[in-house]
């Protein structure tokens, strides 16, 4: 019942944002299907939002829902004065879809337990990056933690640790971290899987156009793998030789 | 109570077997110790065991020590006339430590969950690998997947996923992966840490004397570290560029 379908990560760079989602999603495992948990929102030249979702699909639907049904009232996320109200905004609606539901789960030994992240910028503020807690509670990424992730983190994490730093890691290159972090995951855990949606976000734009989806057999992730698996495979031929010796202790 | 303070790893060829542990260990996040994890029996020219552990210390510790007692007195391992047998073995000695401390661990919410991967070879049959679960049932590495995996094992996997091949890869290179694979691993997460037992035993020569313990500052793991890095960032400037046009979709 606690199942990790998913793989949602964001990353914040002196120049922007990336924001990368898997669809895989399940009721059992004889129900694959395939849904979006990479969204928008948007008032362009003012606020643009990018929301991630991990967790069980009814509790993520409904806090969509209602965060859709405000912004288009310009309420919620359409008023927040700031990215951190923002971030307390989405949790307001995480708390309130737990007061409604949370209880009736537990009694059947189901958890409540969505995960939002929150990319994006309101202008006058730096672009931003915060993960929303179950409990409602947000965390920003930092220049020295630029990157959050949701859902079945692990797999993708060492090539992140390894490569991104706030102050050197350009977007693009961000991007090709983003698709590597969420191919490596989807090739050792089946829970994870196709299409990938990627977004990208230019500081000071105040738009959230810059959006792809990834197919299986997208020609660009293909060639992205093919190049990423041959390098990997050069890289360690060009490690030292580690010929441990009979005896060497 | 079910933290995963370890990693080890073993990886079978058509040369041979590769092993590798950390060496960390707690009992709370105040007491961090160190332990080792990897072990050898043997009698040179008859047959050679590398044995892995994960889990509580004290479980896996009782294991050992009775595994240790039967085979100086010609016992258990030391004249079991399969590796199949040898696994089976190390699975009925689980059981029996099962027998003495699992319902007092559980009756204080503990649980009992020993790992063990044991590679090897029995004169007369080829090298093999199994993983003993903690119910002492055996699991059998194959050349379909030809690595097997106890303990934080989730962020060393992908390198493994898209490097190891049972018929193509070398044992030298085996060895870089299991390094590699630890060493990602020890980045991403503060209960996997170092030393680095490293184990490499080579088709039909039926001792375990290639051994090396890699400390945090062992010169040949620095250089491994930092090349490995640096070929990571070369690969990412390789791959083809994302750029996200806006209205793209």
């Amino acid at each position: 019942m606690a199942r990790r379908m998913t793989y949602c990560l964001g990353i914040v760079t002196k120049d922007g944002l990336v924001m990368a989602a898997d669809s895989r999603t399940n009721a059992g495992s004889d129900q694959v299907r395939q849904t979006r948990k990479l969204f928008t929102f948007g008032t362009d030249g003012e606020r643009a939002f990018f929301v991630a979702v991990s967790g069980s699909l009814s509790g993520t639907q409904s806090v969509m829902t209602l965060l859709d049904r405000e912004f288009a009232l310009g309420k919620g996320l359409a008023e927040a004065p700031t990215m951190y109200d923002a971030a307390r905004h989405v949790g307001k609606i995480v708390r309130d879809v737990s007061t409604l539901d949370r209880a009736s789960l537990e009694q059947d030994g189901f958890s409540f337990n969505p995960h939002f992240l929150l990319g994006g910028q309101i202008k006058g503020e730096p672009t931003q990056l915060y993960l929303v807690y179950p409990q409602g509670n947000p965390l920003r990424a930092t220049e020295e933690s630029p990157f959050l992730q949701i859902g079945e983190a692990k797999y993708g994490r060492p090539i992140l640790d390894r490569g991104i730093r706030y102050g050197q890691t350009s977007l693009v290159d961000a991007a090709r971290y983003a698709l590597i972090s969420l191919d490596s995951t989807m090739k050792s855990n089946a829970t994870v899987g196709p299409p990938i949606d990627l977004a990208m976000y230019v500081d000071g734009e105040l738009h959230g156009k810059r959006r792809r989806r990834f197919s299986p057999d997208d020609p660009l992730l293909n060639d992205i793998r093919l190049r990423w698996d041959r390098a990997l495979r050069e890289a360690v031929q060009g490690l030292p030789v580690i010929n441990l010796q009979a005896g060497e202790q």
